[in-house]
């Protein structure tokens, strides 16, 4: 019996496309049987977030994050020629019309592919992001998680 | 008979600064003996445009991509301190001035060194390149070969 | 006798946040017992900066972006929400708030746990940085001796 291949990827950016580049590798590694983890930290803990207003009390700062980072994958902008929100409106009609998967749709399709999800509680706690507020079914870990992963892995990537 | 170490890079970026750090680390593994590619995807495949204006039949938003794209490495700007596009003229006077490589150069170099270059058809469809637009001699595929090429290498990194 | 492990990562970017993830990466690998290597390259020497101002030499270009760039760690911004400089007060308020390392303090930890500080010297070159205005104790190679380390590495980060 062989150990299966593994894949992990550092998810530290905010921006739709750089988190597509990262759910596409993730995906086509676990459809490739890899054991995949994306370890979400700073602003790619957005992605991870539910878009519904979930109560939680929160400090003053905290708050002017809760409100300026998006809710969600589907609110993030590009990481170029984000035009004030034009640009992601034009890369998901480009999306629409070549029946590509949206950023919603891939990380569901990670979710039903186990790709384990794990948001970083460091990182959580200094933007003041709470459990409540991201998607279910995800697990919670530190950096010593993420190395115990990287370790053994064939492919590492910090997106 | 030992097999070769296998360099890949995931060229994302559209900037000067982070694709000339990617072909820098390239053909130093080229050098090395290294096995090297580099999968251009999202504004990476910019770095493969031919400089000139191809006419090729395009959609609408595909044809304002096209427009506000740059047109090959040398039309690039900087991750940081852009200003505007002076920030380039700044980097290119302290290559010439320090007899280094200019990104054309070292694009040109990482192809008599054989590293395979790479251009991603699932962002060129989005994005609506087309092969004529793209340099000679580079090679088109997919995610699943980058992964097959990603899960033998020993530095694998996405820039 | 076991080698071992090495993790080895280049800091390409000089944003705050970008480069507290490097440092936490490499202190929490460092702890792991790994042998760990940054390798700053472009703007990421920033962080190798001393903060007083040293009296050197420089051309022209050389004394724009020396003004330009950020003195030390503790200067740079964000590369996401910085607010005209905003950004940066408010992460420093919420680690101090939950007792979190600052940057500062996450490369002097570094330093302590013998994390292998290199500075690029191509990169040096052309930016017109001198030995004399980064941190002492640090070493000084090219992308040959990063590629020398990067090829034994179980974990290689590219942030």
């Amino acid at each position: 019996m062989t150990e299966k291949k593994k894949t992990t990827i550092v998810l530290f950016s905010g921006d739709y496309d750089k988190t597509m580049a990262a759910y596409i590798i993730a995906n086509g590694a676990a459809a490739y049987d890899h054991e995949v983890t994306i370890f979400h930290t700073f602003w790619g803990l957005n992605a991870l977030r539910k878009d519904e207003d979930i109560q939680v009390n929160k400090g003053f700062i905290e708050k002017i994050f809760a409100k300026m980072m998006p809710r969600g994958a589907d609110k993030m902008g590009l990481s170029k020629m984000n035009f004030a929100g034009f640009g992601p409106k034009m890369i998901k009609d480009v999306i629409n019309k070549h029946n590509a998967l949206t950023l919603p749709q891939l990380i569901e399709m990670a979710q039903e592919q186990d790709v384990k999800l794990v948001a970083c509680t460091m990182t959580m706690d200094l933007l003041g992001l709470q459990q409540e507020e991201l998607l279910d079914d995800i697990e919670y870990a530190g950096v010593a998680a993420y190395l115990g992963d990287a370790e053994k892995g064939n492919v590492n990537l910090f997106i």
